[in-house]
């Protein structure tokens, strides 16, 4: 991993040395590893053509580890598109791995807070005791050199780590690879594969002048430490010098602790233990690697060293490329087996789970709702880089949720809100792929660095509406949050009036409003949309227009009283009604939806009931609307709208919902069960 | 594997002793492979408590078959659902095998016809030299059997196979069970696994009597075959000679070629050589598999051999499940991977597509586009079961393509066309589960035997519209066919009203002769569809209906002429003009589409050229419409209909396609030319 971007100040000044070096490959911030083009060519070629290194020509096959050894992986990860690649590589190892593992995970803020979510709900089974977050406070910026520092910044007590640089594919067992330990002489610490590549010959182009290294050098995608031996022989001060050494003659190193471990190689060659080739196929631009790969008959590991990564020109690419989509849409959720015979404490949170799945009753003709309330979704926050501003003090976030046939509708929604959103999307590891490529190909999407995506990635039959919408306000980070639905496009200028709203009506997250945005709908799917509240109205006598769910369900907003509304010209406060649904912005510290309503029916419902129960002040606003597109219907809802057994399902829920209520807030809620005998809504 | 179902009739009455054996396991027609319930309890246990089987525990690794040896596969396969088992053993298969494979596929009629087309189109490399289908015809019926006839049917020379059945999930390279032909000795002849169950040892029920069997006997799941000694030792007579000493004794076997299998080991126990246990891992209702998990730190393959497959209760089926969900929804794509170092004919029409993809210009605008149109996608035809009716001299199949998101579309298709239909699904691997869940929860969908599904399988980015309803149509089996979309409901008296109009008309399919079925639409997605010619004029003149793309494109359909309809009372003809694209009724043997329009544009048009220039007249029926629903654009219209680039490669398309109507129709394709100096279509 190379990186490259802003130089920053350094945290730590004492680091002079390291000073020294950050000039070409350091960065803070935000930072994501990206490679520099200069170092296209760093990579390359087996050891075919000299002979020593491969170590599955010169040694027998050594037996695994044995059954239920814990093996200990590092990895660095900074930023968005870094914590993606992990999530694949995790898959792959995941995948063929029959071991314990213990993740070592040395990140920047925005990928640990990535990471930390994603791990904590994929809940694999044998990972840990749990995932260990590095501290990397002193090292902030250093990413470049981190693997250098790994045996001061991991346990004390950790003998020996496997150290993977994310763009590698597992393509076999990495216990095969921990298996590799047992062969390293008394004095030999590090393992790597020969660089498969010219680079470090020196003779790519006139005036080139690599660092030093033993012959073509080592690659550094794959590492195997010995830790304790490291530190006894002082590692920390051998790099450095070495280092500070070269520097007085060479530029600084282009390929940060690449660079560095093969100058100290060179220095100190009895410190290497060469790995058979298979373990770090690099598929650079002008890789040697085919003398690797057509000899052996089992490729372990692909790394992606090149900066075009997939597109890299190559004529077995396809063959490479097909291992790697493999892992990246293969759905995690599958990876969460155990492994048979190795005793190792749960994941936090699954025993609970277990038993609460173990209580349901699968004759219930309800199981599948309960069964989907229980279901702990694997999520992968800020899938995409985004850059949220400073929080503003009135400011607005939309939240909404959708799944992949909603896509559509982003850029529209782009174009009518002009402020953050925090969207929930549901999908399969194979989707969120689609997603990307989207996202990639919309130049209204790719130009916005304030929409959150937060990819849930699927389980289940049923839509878990509001544990999607949970998620998407989880991550909000205005003081403000619109609690939208996808098929609705609001008012263009509804982000600029909120704002101005929320400011005019002196409100301050304590004060427990809800700001309701009136609803309305059209039927046809060509449609010009209202450039004022004039407009619409006049849209609305026209019949082109109507309120929301005029024709099916007019008492989910009836309360809003949509005839005021046409003449007010001030806020004016409206009570809940049963059956209430309205849109509405409320201070981002709302209560939650609540996870059991799966499915459609009753979601928003219960919601607004909770509101009320919290005392919440209902404002409807009078220049506010929002506007629902017409759509065919969803599969989710198509597939359980017309179940009678659906229907019963639901109100066996709305009754828990209710208990629950009077639970909680006594005779206040009592005027919910009243409102609940009268005819029931609609699914 | 173990078929139940109707018996029949043997084709070869010589077989008398086969005829003594039918009673209870063996089927005719469109048998599929099912297990009765009787069987549940006939699976089992490991070696662990017996300690003589467990070759795993008793002999050294061996090396792996040479890299590229060929290894030979032989599955039995017959009827619509075990054809996608098969699909996914295959896959599970090919994801670990680093060997090339020859696969001999013992089918019926139906498997043939569709697996046949899934490996044409999958165009794996070093899968061959091709896959072999084995003459069935002398065993017509005899499923249940046909392990033991292998060697006698099997080419003469082949001297080893890997026996399997369709519910195994291979998790491990199949090289190294072949490895296990090495540890024969030379009397040995049949590998197999113990059977993990209590089955044969007879006390699992009062009077339980089963067939004899050494200690708990062994399952023929997974089999290692050595052909050229059971040919030499006269196979064919020893275990016709077994069977029919049981059959004075005993019931007609319950579990087919298994029971006789072990009959025969019993009475000859030199002949098997036990297989270690985790090489069949058989998860029925009350394995004893367990023993053989918890111990083995590595499971080979999964046998799915309780009736409840996947529902199976077992306290570990989830992590087998996931083993199994795992390739069912691999994409199949990916296995197209060569394998390196193993020089091996390329697939059938492989070369001439590497050639065609070769002469590619990657910096062309219209790569994409190319690229697509020479794509093969993998085509599984058939994928659920269907039984058509024979064919009627005047019977109409309704043909049309789609993808996941109307699916919804279904259903409403299903009420409007009462007759056969053949529908192209563009899908991913995943998906065509969903699809398949879709269908099983849908009681209208599930009562149709009438409705082919033909999965294509998703590659590339542009949706290749006129490949998915070539497929389709290629695969009506009526001698008329309707081509219609997905978003469009017929009349409901279409259907009958096509046929009567065929036989009125006094058509036959030489004559060429396209019905014109006007089109509408509704803007409206809620809307009542008009039960008579009578009711859609009413609608069309209060505005609730519309000419399709009155508002966007009313050149698309102008020559229908719909104010002539509004008054005819008999068919009328009317001439081709610049744009037209009708939907139509045509013989089946019509020209198909022309597959280079991909995305979106232009595709019905050029089909409507072509039967023009074929001198097909063009006859519009009075009595019949189809009316368009409206939906959302797909994701696949939205993304490229606003692309400039896109335009202009239509555009390019349009051009050669012109180019290759004067090349094939000369002067007489000058009209089409002409017409094109028109204003010029949308997208």
């Amino acid at each position: 991993m190379l990186p490259r971007g802003r130089p920053r100040a350094l945290g730590a000044a004492a680091l002079l040395l390291l000073l020294l070096l950050i000039g070409f490959f350091l960065f803070g911030g935000d930072l994501e590893y990206e490679r520099p083009r200069g170092a296209a060519a760093l990579d390359g070629d087996p050891p075919a053509g000299r002979g020593g290194h491969n170590l599955s020509d010169c040694v027998p096959p050594r037996p695994l580890p044995p059954k239920c050894e814990l093996l200990h992986v590092a990895i660095v990860c900074a930023g968005h598109n870094s914590s993606r690649d992990l999530n694949t590589l995790v898959k792959s190892v995941l995948f063929y791995r029959k071991n314990p593992l213990h993740f070592h995970l040395v990140t920047d803020a925005v990928a640990r807070n990535i990471l930390e979510m994603l791990f904590h709900t994929w809940m694999v089974p044998a990972v840990g005791p749990q995932v260990s977050w590095i501290p990397n406070k002193h090292y902030s910026g250093l990413y470049g050199l981190m693997k250098l520092v790994l045996p001061g910044a991991l346990p004390p007590d950790l003998a020996r780590v496997i150290v993977l640089d994310t763009d590698v594919t597992f393509a076999s067992d990495i216990a095969e690879l921990w298996a590799l330990f047992a062969h390293f002489s008394d004095k030999q610490v590090i393992g790597l594969v020969e660089n498969q590549s010219d680079w470090y010959l020196g003779n790519l182009w006139r005036n080139h002048r690599p660092w030093p290294a033993l012959g073509r050098g080592f690659n550094t995608g794959v590492i195997l430490l010995r830790l304790d031996r490291l530190r006894q022989a002082g590692w920390g001060q051998m790099w450095k010098l070495t280092a500070t050494r070269e520097l007085l003659t060479l530029p600084a190193t282009s390929l940060a602790d690449q660079d560095i471990f093969n100058a100290v190689i060179k220095e100190h060659p009895g410190l290497v233990q060469p790995l058979p080739c298979v373990w770090n196929v690099q598929l650079s631009d002008h890789t040697l690697a085919e003398r690797c790969y057509s000899e052996a008959s089992d490729l372990k590991v692909i790394h992606w060293n090149s900066p075009k990564k997939l597109r890299v020109k190559n004529k077995h690419v396809e063959y490479f490329r097909n291992l790697y989509l493999t892992f990246l849409e293969y759905d995690g959720n599958l990876l969460r087996r155990e492994l048979f015979g190795c005793p190792s404490p749960p994941p936090p949170g699954t025993e609970q789970l277990q038993r609460a799945l173990a209580q349901l009753d699968e004759e219930d003709a309800c199981f599948e709702f309960r069964q989907q309330q229980l279901t702990v979704h694997r999520v992968h926050i800020s899938f995409l880089p985004h850059e949220p501003l400073p929080p503003r003090p009135h400011d607005v976030t939309l939240v909404a949720q959708l799944s992949m046939d909603r896509l559509q509708m982003l850029e529209a929604l782009c174009r009518h809100w002009p402020g953050p959103m925090s969207l929930a999307l549901y999908l399969t590891d194979a989707e969120a792929q689609q997603f990307l490529r989207f996202v990639e190909a919309s130049a209204v999407l790719s130009a916005r660095q304030d929409v959150a995506y937060h990819v849930v990635y699927r389980e289940g039959p049923l839509y878990p509406v509001n544990q999607l919408r949970n998620v998407a306000l989880a991550q909000a980070l205005t003081p403000y949050v619109f609690l939208s639905d996808i098929d609705f496009l609001p008012a263009y200028s509804l982000y600029d009036y909120l704002r101005a709203s929320i400011e005019q009506l002196k409100l301050d997250s304590e004060r427990k409003v809800a700001l309701v945005v009136p609803a309305f709908e059209t039927l046809h799917y060509r449609f010009s949309f209202p450039s004022s509240k004039a407009e619409l109205l006049a849209l609305l006598d026209s019949g082109s227009l109507y309120t929301f769910r005029y024709h099916e369900w007019p008492r989910g907003h009836a309360p809003t009283d949509y005839a005021r509304w046409r003449e007010a010209q001030t806020p004016y406060r409206v009570q809940w009604a049963a059956d209430y649904e309205p849109y509405v912005v409320v201070p981002r510290d709302c209560p939650r939806y609540d996870p059991r309503f799966v499915g459609f029916g009753w979601n928003k419902v219960a919601h607004i009931v909770e509101l009320d129960a919290q005392e919440y002040e209902l404002l409807v606003l009078p220049e506010a609307f929002t506007i629902h597109l017409p759509h065919a219907p969803s599969l989710d809802i198509s597939r359980f709208r017309s179940s009678p057994a659906y229907r019963d399902c639901l109100q066996a829920l709305k009754d828990e919902f209710h208990q629950d209520l009077s639970r909680h807030y006594g005779a206040a809620a009592l005027k919910y069960l009243t409102a609940l005998q009268q005819p029931p809504g609609p699914a």
